[in-house]
């Protein structure tokens, strides 16, 4: 991480559709762009709940769900990545966000993100399956067993409920969303904006 | 328009703010690509109250409000186009989307669009008002007695019914869509997508 340039936050959602797009590219565009990424992983179900969701919108609107799927399938073949929908859609995502804070502390969570996206993505698995994610932690040549083990102690639980909090304050609603200094970008396509926000002040 | 060159259609409501952003720009990038624009106004409306909902997702989801205010601004200010807030927002189009409908057989619906947006997002304006529409079509070099009792006629009022069945038919849930040939794009950041897929297959 470079020492005082600028810094893009990026809060994704590990079931979220769009926020795969934008995981599998950010560090390229950030790299280009000479800024930094903090990765700042969450829950939406909470945040769905207080607007009085209790699934995924687009399980909740099926034109918009409909809309969703082809577009992902149209973005996905654009930029060479596999796509499928997930069974069940959206997947519970908790505990893969837990590791994610863990992974973000340790130097491994950028590649754990992806990992855990192309599991769901392009392998059709499911992500709230401890034997899943310890294949990940596996692969990713980290020991999953103190891992799985941490994912479940009341400090880690505790602190995705404090960035999901803080997600809400900062007026997020939706995966992925940017911030740029004080300024909220919604969406995947809007990645690029977000970062001519801090590159061309 | 050209004799039998790709077509795209351009789904707009009146009342919607990234609706505006399209029709603006709209003529310029698809001249530019050498294909033809069909306008189709409809209401949102009645699309949404299917969905459950008694007014714009913007006012439902107060978040989501905010970050289409700002995002608006932005948006609009990068663009060079003036951009405020109605009051009430979203604005009753009802009306202007009846004019929109005659305006495209008799050749100025775009001019008048652009009009109506014009009124409402620059200059605060009542687009319900029979004044405003009146004074919009008068600039236009349109008498507007006739076209404003024209607007009131049952098979005026049918047809933007029908118009409103037929998004909803196509999977439309929100504006601007576009239609190219049968795929479906969603959001004014989808124009370029949709243009591309008429005229590169």
């Amino acid at each position: 991480m470079r020492a005082s340039g600028p810094r893009l936050e990026f809060w994704y959602e590990l079931a979220s559709t769009y926020s795969y797009l934008s995981a599998m590219r950010i560090e390229a565009v950030a790299d280009e762009a000479g800024i930094d990424i903090v990765w700042k992983p969450f829950v939406l179900g909470p945040i769905f709940n207080a607007q009085g969701w209790s699934t995924s919108p687009f399980n909740i609107y099926p034109a918009k769900g409909r809309h969703m799927v082809r577009e992902m399938e149209r973005l996905s073949a654009a930029r060479g990545l596999p796509f499928m929908m997930p069974a069940p859609f959206p997947q519970n995502s908790l505990n893969a966000a837990r590791l994610a804070l863990i992974g973000h502390e340790e130097g491994w969570g950028p590649a754990f993100a992806r990992a855990v996206y192309t599991a769901q993505f392009a392998d059709g698995e499911d992500i709230s399956d401890r034997k899943v994610l310890g294949k990940i932690l596996g692969d990713l040549g980290r020991d999953p067993a103190p891992l799985l083990a941490r994912m479940e102690q009341p400090d880690i639980k505790q602190r995705l409920r404090q960035q999901t909090e803080e997600a809400q304050e900062l007026g997020i609603f939706g995966a992925p969303s940017f911030l740029a200094q004080d300024e909220l970008f919604w969406g995947d396509d809007r990645l690029e904006q977000a970062i001519a926000r801090l590159t061309k002040p």
